[in-house]
């Protein structure tokens, strides 16, 4: 264990903040609620938005960009939309400063007032809508898929580095389309979009399922999510996907043209998800020794270390250790070999271990005589020797076994941390003692959802879509209910 | 030429902005000063953005992201760097909107003022230099290469797409060294990184050269650029390198152990490309007839059109087309395969003229019997007959033909509209008849510079690196001079 390090049993929260700074991923900055994404982290945001740009592309969207700002007249013309983020917007008042009339400074100047007030966008529906009212004449201009990547705020009064921050890093997806059929459909496509990439690419098993009322986006008529499962046991929104029915049209007048002549409201989808997912695969994953990446998205995948007691053992090894860089990088690894002098072989193994790298091999005088390397993969910490002949060709098949060890890990925690309640007594009891995810009977009223909300702090995280039909009564107020839904505390 | 579309000798200005618009890059969005850069055009920004990242990674460079907001107290630290910017600061003042109490709808609530105002950034290196104090301890920690990519706000009064916007798109690298001598050379291998750019990807010449106090940036003690010359005889700066001396780590008290023990304070540089980039590309290249784009940023390098009379012709010729476009693609190329029979070929050859791919072919019943295709190029327009038997080695061979073509124009365009100017009169009548750069002797007075610009509206865009030693008597004032500077009305 890494040395002054706290345990996730001590402290999950203390242990998931200190990991984030020493593993350095992020810091807090000087702005209240806003952070700074250090190289490190950044580099892994980078292989999530490349792999989500792709699947992205790959189902027909295109990138765009609108502006940062929105007037505050229009985030207003969806009544719900509004309701939903008027609390949490930064506004901006004036477009100048000037020096302070006593001297003392620079002071905004009161000349320099905006006629209406911008709020900075904290998702994009109403200036994206108010665009594409010039976009669409007829059906032959639909539908649009465009998403963005682009930078957002929501002024949240308790912040957490990723979890929950002022400005946030993420994409929106804003579709247009001409029946509620095919709007629905691309709702659910993203969502399985989603599912994917969390499953394949951060090994973390999420369930698909719609929101309850009350959970829902705030303008949307459905809202699709995936939940995802964190080691203390509470539960992660991970990304959503929202069918917004005509909403938007309507607050922004965008009718087409249909193949039939008549004019009619455009359907709407909006979705996204952000940087949150880096908390999500950190919580997922890592342990008292540090950070515990799936190698599809670890920056470095394999270091490379020497071990030597003289100097002059280092040319023979660095020549070795390069071939062997070579070759994993003909594979398509990314690789470091780390030479420096001035930091020992120890000190090495920790800061890797620590930072997560999936693969460590060491390599000294010895080995080189007897043609092997030791291995160590970061997820269970076992080491190995492996010969040299060939190396690249195990290191890919170990590489595909830690990202399948690791989503096996936390399917397997999650499952076994799934429980059925059947009375209030049981469905306390749980969350109390136990946490993680809890099946139970819930009466569809948002009264019941709200009630169990304030005495327990459990919400509905989602109704399963693959939930079963099954006769029982709500833990709360008795009423029959045809299927149970998933309680959880959440993030 | 297309329909109705005005052309650049009728009037350069407007031929620009309707272009834009056309050619669907970018139009103007509701919000005063903003735009909307649509798909298409965004695919250009993707191109330059990959470029140019990988171009910064080579180069040892790593990507991070630090706040969208900047304390007003913070911007202040450094005097003019302020006095540079607090002219186009927009400004939030608040964080949250309540209902109106008259009923009215929704306002800013006054209970919801920040102690102190935020800055949205209008370049970030005051939030990254706080930052870095906490990044820098010891010599060891140098040096600190971090680039971003993000949006930055400047509340111009007069704006253009892509040239002048309010808020607009752009990478910014900020690093930090232990001796200046490092620094300066950092600054001036990122212009060297703008220009390799600017010449090999956008087939874009430009001076490398040294801005005069005048046109420096706000705070460095010295800034390098590249100026290129658009088709209408003005300067763009498509890129700035600043050295920034130790300004900010005096402002910020950012201080390192050196190797020999003593604290100093570090070094700086900043160096930033925009979306501007996009303007200068479609102005350098583009005709009467639209868009021309370099082949190395066209998001479609080849379109592929069917030419028929009857719809049983097409799958024959589409099962050709299909063959060629898999063929072209194995090669990295990307092809656009547009089947569409709801346009007629005529609409199709117009539209992607328009958009400026770089190359069209297009393939009839007649074609496939001879075992050819016409091949068009939007360079120069002309028309080919290829044999399809290796299309993919001659497409490729054009492509490069293509890009390397469009560079010897715009070099062949600049080098004919760059005039030497002895006399103040020789100046004011090149400028007025000619227009294009002027190499003329300046006093290297600010004095003489703002006189000059008062009077011409040209300025100097740089005093170039490779500009010969040659006394001469400045063209303002008479005195002597040691070489002549770039002088240009500019963007």
């Amino acid at each position: 264990m890494a040395k002054d390090f706290v345990t996730r049993s001590e402290n999950y929260s203390e242990w998931y903040n200190e990991l984030v700074m020493r593993a350095d991923l992020a810091e807090n900055s000087a702005v209240r609620g806003c952070m700074v994404i250090k190289p490190y982290g950044y580099a892994i945001w980078e292989k999530m938005h490349d792999a989500l740009d792709k699947m992205f592309k790959d189902t027909g969207h295109v990138n765009a960009y609108f502006p940062l700002f929105i007037p505050k007249s229009f985030l207003c013309r969806e009544a719900e939309h509004v309701e939903g983020f008027a609390k949490e917007c930064a506004v901006v008042t004036h477009y100048r400063l000037k020096n302070d009339p006593d001297g003392s400074g620079v002071v905004v100047d009161p000349d320099a007032r905006l006629e209406e007030e911008l709020i900075v966008r904290p998702t994009s529906e109403t200036i994206i809508w108010n665009t594409y009212k010039n976009w669409i004449k007829s059906y032959r201009d639909l539908p649009i898929l465009c998403n963005q990547w682009a930078n957002v705020v929501r002024w949240e009064m308790r912040t957490r580095m990723f979890l929950r921050t002022a400005e946030f890093l993420w994409q929106e997806g804003h579709t247009a389309h001409a029946t509620k059929e095919e709007a629905i459909e691309e709702a659910a496509r993203m969502l399985d979009v989603y599912a994917d990439f969390a499953e394949k690419y951060m090994a973390m098993p999420v369930l698909k399922g719609i929101k309850s009322p009350n959970e829902r986006f705030a303008g949307a008529l459905d809202t699709y999510c995936i939940e995802a499962m964190m080691q203390d046991g509470k539960a992660l929104q991970a990304g959503t996907s929202h069918f917004l029915g005509q909403n938007f049209a309507k607050a922004f007048d965008v009718k087409f043209l249909s193949n039939e002549n008549k004019l009619e409201y455009v359907w709407a989808t909006s979705w996204g998800v952000s940087t949150r997912l880096m908390g999500a695969l950190i919580m997922t994953h890592s342990d008292d020794n540090g950070l515990v990446l799936p190698p599809k998205l670890a920056p470095t995948q394999v270091v490379i270390i020497p071990i030597y007691r003289n100097a002059d053992q280092l040319p023979m090894i660095s020549e070795k250790a390069n071939e062997i860089k070579r070759n994993l990088e003909a594979k398509g690894i990314s690789v470091k070999y780390d030479d420096r002098d001035s930091f020992k072989p120890g000190w090495k193994f920790n800061e890797y271990e620590f930072k997560g790298v999936p693969v460590r091999i060491a390599i000294g005088p010895r080995d080189i005589e007897n043609g092997t390397v030791e291995v160590a993969r970061r997820d269970t910490l076992q080491k190995e020797i492996y010969p040299i002949a060939n190396i690249e060709t195990q290191i890919e098949n170990l590489l595909n076994d830690i990202q399948n060890n690791l989503y096996a890990k936390a399917l397997n925690f999650r499952e076994g941390n799934t429980r059925k309640a059947d009375t209030w007594e049981e469905f306390n009891r749980i969350l109390d003692e136990e946490g993680g995810f809890i099946l139970a009977h819930w009466d569809g009223t948002p009264e019941t959802e709200e009630a169990i909300k304030e005495k327990t702090k459990a919400t509905i995280r989602c109704i399963p879509f693959d939930a079963p039909e099954e006769d029982g009564k709500c833990i709360f107020s008795g009423k029959p209910s045809k299927r149970r839904v998933v309680f959880a505390r959440s993030y």
